[in-house]
């Protein structure tokens, strides 16, 4: 590619010399360490004891670059998530980018750079990729498709219907700092301290948890898009249990709180992605969180609620006394937050 | 959903109830038979004897129905191919969408209803899907970005570095089908008769040929964006060797040669999604073409050239006795092929 070559072009994605450019000049260089090919249209992945899971999910943030994180890493961190939440080892993953033309090559560069340094540090390795180039107005920016392949070497079942009353539900980070920070960000919005996502890989934090106290874990999930109430009320669709949430063990920072009061919205819906939902036996939540205490990226690991006898009822108890039901989310539609 | 949403809305795309109802009104009917739940966020996948194959590719073809297929279909079957291609048997895929505000329901509906019946037609499982959506204007009517995994049970190798002098160039089908109707439909031009995109699925096709004659077969690629010249200037980059391609031994249709002509474009720079090129050595070259002959999809099976001594240049010798070099794609790019 020449200097001249400043942003993406629609002659990057013809499949020929210029999308092979592309490729040598920002990709492999950022992505070093993987085994990617250009010339392979496919990977081999070896044979593991385990079995292999496997999940997909596109990230269309915007921006792209937000505070505390990118959409490069957030695709790399937001598959880890996925698999930490089945219980398995992230190991490899595969991702396809949609550039519009007109991007800033050294925009994609940076988000590139972004995905291979957070893929390299978690030892997860990008083993195919594919790049396509649509025009002006017809993308936005860079969006990428993500798919994760990661190792259960461990017989714990985590299924929402292993859940009864008395298991208690842990978070173990503050709830709504991605969702705040995105759109603050994206709306200008001039909050002091300013709000950073929370965006961090979560499968050291459910190895360890897993490692400690096995199958007391009876469900995980990573609550991104919709937060905690809606991956809540996933949960517990259809379950003969309430989850009673008690608002003040609920840990939002200080600026999500008033940033989200002045907006109109319930922190409970904002979305995360360094933060992870546990629900585990009564008798192991003591245990869980002198793991979670062990861990950076568990940033603030609380017992939030507990489950109940109920009919697929999430509710909070507020600091006064009073309670109040937690439905699907029902207002405004938060876009392009993950 | 309620009877009046004929168009995808950004609500869609919030993470609960109505992207809940989507999936279920859309996504779920379109793709029954298939693994896929709602509810988790990653799918387990089988032990299998031999080693697993993985290919990424995003597909955003414009317009996405087009003459002889959609992007639905075109993303089962592109990800069948790429897995052929490595001799891989297509066993599950996962797939991401990225719609659009404002797309046509019914439209979606069609290119989802094709992607099921493409795959459970070829017994490859969809087994993790995922669904954004951007705002009207950031992205163009409907993206999938599809991971395919297959199954490699035998122990033919097949890579560039195993070509040699003497061995054939064949091709299963006519060249340059799927970019002339792609682009003739989107610019409207009324040939006649219309030209007809060839995307079909090759894993029957190769599984056939490499049972037949094993490791005779030295290469195989799907020639996709940038045709049939991408991919042989590709292939022999840095080898020892030509390629000598024979005009008159090419298959073109009629339809596509005239209008190829007309817009002042090569066929053997336009896409093919359902052509596979293979290189086998010259004493199978016979029995391949053979067991071409066996299947439908393998539409004109052809010997269209050698392989000889030489320094990675691809070449064509004309009907009237001349040869022309045949370079990297240099003209104006094809946007939106694939």
């Amino acid at each position: 590619m020449t200097d001249e070559a400043k942003l993406v072009e629609m002659v990057h994605g013809d499949g020929g010399r210029a999308t092979r450019d592309l490729i040598d000049s920002v990709f492999i260089p950022a992505l070093a360490g993987n085994s990617l090919s250009a010339a392979d249209d496919a990977a081999a992945l070896p044979q593991v004891p385990g079995s292999w899971m496997i999940t997909t999910d596109a990230f269309v943030v915007s921006p792209a670059e937000f505070p505390g994180g990118d959409v490069g890493e957030l695709a790399v961190y937001g598959t880890i998530n996925d698999l930490a939440a089945c219980g398995a080892r992230p190991v490899y993953m595969t991702a396809s980018f949609i550039l519009q033309e007109g991007l800033d090559l050294d925009a994609l560069r940076r988000v590139v750079t972004s995905m291979g340094h957070a893929a390299a540090t978690e030892g997860v390795e990008l083993v195919a990729a594919d790049t396509k180039v649509v025009e002006r107005g017809s993308a936005d920016g860079v969006f990428i498709s993500a798919t994760g392949l990661g190792c259960r070497t461990h017989n714990v079942r985590l299924a929402p219907d292993r859940i009864s009353a008395g298991d208690r539900v842990i978070v173990t980070g503050y709830v709504g700092d991605h969702g705040l920070a995105v759109l603050a960000n994206r709306e200008g919005f001039p909050f002091s301290p300013p709000a950073q996502s929370d965006c961090a890989p979560l499968w050291g934090v459910v190895r360890d948890v897993l490692q400690q106290v096995g199958d007391a874990v009876k469900f995980l999930r990573d609550p991104t898009r919709g937060g905690l109430a809606t991956a809540l009320k996933e949960m517990i669709t259809s379950l003969p249990v309430d989850v009673m949430l008690r608002e003040g063990d609920i840990p939002v920072r200080r600026t999500v709180r008033e940033a989200a009061d002045m907006l109109g919205l319930d922190p409970l819906y904002l979305a995360n992605e360094g933060n992870m939902l546990m629900v585990v036996s009564e008798d192991a939540a003591g245990e869980v969180l002198k793991v979670l205490r062990c861990h950076d990226t568990a940033a603030a690991p609380s017992i939030v609620g507990e489950v109940t006898p109920g009919t697929a009822a999430v509710r909070v108890r507020t600091a006064l006394g009073g309670t109040r039901n937690v439905g699907f989310f029902a207002g405004d539609p938060l876009p392009r937050i993950c």
